[in-house]
């Protein structure tokens, strides 16, 4: 086998390889023999104990090898992974990827490589580290209808929200001390703006409803604009805000939304209780019922946890001459527009107080057909504000009607909008 | 396929057979027909829509049968189960069962048939419903080595003791509710016992340390003897009983134990909170961290739902001319006794409240080497208690410090002693 790339993931791969040696051999039925790893840059110092003599720059060189049946790629991003793990295939070896951004980006070029050669792509470690979660959609859930994933599977902001709801940090500061301790990048963006968290939501739901889900497809919000004031009021009102993954059947079963956002939470749901840079995951099937999934989502020896236990698979699966389950998008389910998504929303407008004022605020809602769950006014005279939190309705809806409420003459400003998760069918 | 049984899990996967034909054929690439239902009478009213021009009496016959490929046991109980499952493996069969009973107490056999025939044996169903966990232990970490697995894996049993935690019923009362609501059966000696929590805690050993683990190596203490003011006083210092099976590797790695008792564990750990017919299991390896599983453990549709994605991976193998991992065997470590377990203990003594008497008592924890935690005098005169709480020590001292208090002047009685879990290396 040939490992590409030698970074964090990399390393611990390397050093599991060795200490675990014997315990893989036994379980596969035969060992595992590093033959090479490719880095960028000879001579770096680097973790674990990777003998140089295995280390090249030749990466194609490298995984064209008579010698390489399994290539597992720890790069990440698209180029050169993505060339490197197509001439893997292609040669008929067996791939191991960490790769989100790829599989995301463009799944179907390499899932359409790996059927064409009859060959594995293996691929746990993309999404949520150690935690089991692209087997049992991909296997252990085949035999079920699956409604609904939603889970927090971005450890750097979920550490940066967590942050601000316990000591009322603000944005800057949270992330300040994410990235002291090294649970976010000096830039951030790929986590805070929501990519990362994207890129896995799209692999989540290719698996879970059988059909091709590219980043692109998924609508994306990051935190970056939360303030500590929304996370305060959030909390105050029995929420707590967390930066979701969900990815739902529409109500009529025909097709899926898939999208990341900050939403409120009540602070009873399980999801509500995930601290630090911990990730977890709901699934919902209709026979299985309520499914979670908790763990560490990121890190050095977690991720190279589930990089080794797809090298088993597919090293077993070489062995028995075959190869595991291939890419499934038979349903070819379309994705609809986050405005078909039906969600709830939490407002708080900043109104004249005087009378006639909640009608009107009520009647914008009704024009839009959202009907409101509740509302409450808080502060008199200047200070007046409604907080309103809406029913069930298409984001669309909700988005019209906050256009409606910030044209009205009697609405000073709308400090604050969210969507509200977790209420319904909560487990 | 032929299906081996037609109760609450058959009727469900008959139906789900049905209304997901299409999915299914999809995912397997060829459809599944069921070519037959062993019933043990014929006429009896059935949940589903099950043919009855399906159904026969002759279970071996149709087992027997040419057209048969793979055969679904769902009936239960060590015979005829066994012999039926036997049979097919012998005939080149693959065999679906959630056969929990048969794993723990003759795993070997039928695991060595399969293995002998080269055909696959799958079993997620035999432990904790839908909640994928045998897939994830014997294939997500299969590059990982898993320390401890601990959780509650039996769903009536938490259903009481919820119950008890909540409304303060007494464990009679629990019970009688839980049957009157189906999550106890009218004989509930096998849940409240801790035979079947037993049964599962091996299945779950022998995968997550690879080593052979029968029924019979299992410590297992019911919930029976547990009181309303057991549950009571537990809930004033801030813990909560439920019923854990757990599977730890010695402190030396070199052997496991496995045991199934009622323990107390604080109000803050995630087990805690898991409420009603719940179950939940964390996973602790050494390069994945902590890792949880929950989700709905028994009933008819999440049990179905893991004989089906069992079935669709059978089917899969079938098509590709392989079969999935054989049974793992191969670190055989030692199964120690509970005395050779490292626990920690809570104790309530009824005291002489005099003088010297603490002296007395925490002599006689010093003689089996065994630390005190905490300690805290509650009443005075003849109501005088002391409850103490140790350090981890083997269970074997625990048990004898427990007998030497018995027998001291000063000490009434020992009304409560309860093993207390959770508290080292929370999650």
């Amino acid at each position: 086998m040939a490992l590409l790339g030698c970074g964090v993931v990399g390393s611990q791969v390397v050093r599991l390889l060795h200490e675990q040696a014997d315990d893989l051999a036994a379980r596969i039925g035969a060992p595992l023999e590093l033959a090479g790893v490719a880095v960028r840059r000879l001579g770096r110092k680097r973790d674990g104990d990777v003998d140089p003599a295995l280390l090249t720059t030749d990466a194609e060189g490298l995984v064209a090898r008579d010698d390489i049946d399994i290539v597992v790629e720890v790069i990440g991003g698209i180029e050169p992974a993505r060339t490197l793990i197509l001439s893997a295939l292609r040669g008929g070896k067996s791939v191991v990827t960490a790769n989100k951004a790829l599989l995301a980006e463009d799944g179907a070029t390499v899932h359409g490589a790996a059927k064409l050669h009859g060959t594995d792509l293996y691929y746990e470690a993309s999404v949520a580290g150690a935690i089991p979660l692209l087997r049992p959609l991909r296997e252990s859930l085949a035999g079920d209808r699956v409604h609904r994933v939603l889970g927090i599977v971005n450890g750097t902001t979920n550490y940066i929200l967590d942050k601000m709801d316990s000591t009322g940090a603000s944005f800057v500061d949270a992330l300040e001390e994410a990235q002291a301790l090294g649970y976010a990048e000096a830039d951030p963006t790929a986590d805070v703006e929501g990519f990362d968290a994207a890129a896995k939501a799209a692999i989540l739901a290719g698996l879970a409803f059988h059909s091709r889900v590219t980043a692109a497809d998924v609508h994306r919000e990051g935190i970056t604009e939360i303030t500590a004031t929304d996370v305060a009021s959030a909390k105050a009102m029995g929420y707590v805000i967390k930066l979701l993954a969900i990815c739902a059947r529409s109500d009529d079963g025909r097709s899926v939304g898939v999208r990341v956002h900050p939403a409120m939470i009540p602070r009873g749901h399980p999801l509500a209780g995930v601290r630090e840079a911990y990730n977890a995951v709901f699934v919902e099937a209709e026979s299985g019922g309520q499914l979670m999934f908790y763990g560490k989502g990121a890190g050095g020896a977690p991720t190279a946890s589930a990089v080794l236990g797809d090298l088993v698979a597919v090293a077993r699966n070489r062995l028995a001459g075959t190869h595991g389950p291939q890419e499934s998008t038979y349903a070819d389910l379309r994705v609809h527009p986050m405005g078909e998504t039906v969600t709830r929303c939490h407002v708080s407008l900043d109104v004249d107080d005087k009378p006639g004022v909640l009608a009107r605020v009520a009647d914008m809602f009704a024009k839009q057909d959202v009907s409101i769950q509740t509302v409450r006014q808080e502060g008199r005279g200047l200070d007046a504000q409604l907080v309103l939190v809406t029913h069930r309705a298409t984001d669309a809806a909700l988005s019209a009607t906050i256009e409606g409420l910030r044209e009205l003459d009697i609405v000073r400003g709308v400090p604050s909008v969210m969507r509200v998760e977790g209420e319904d069918n909560t487990p």
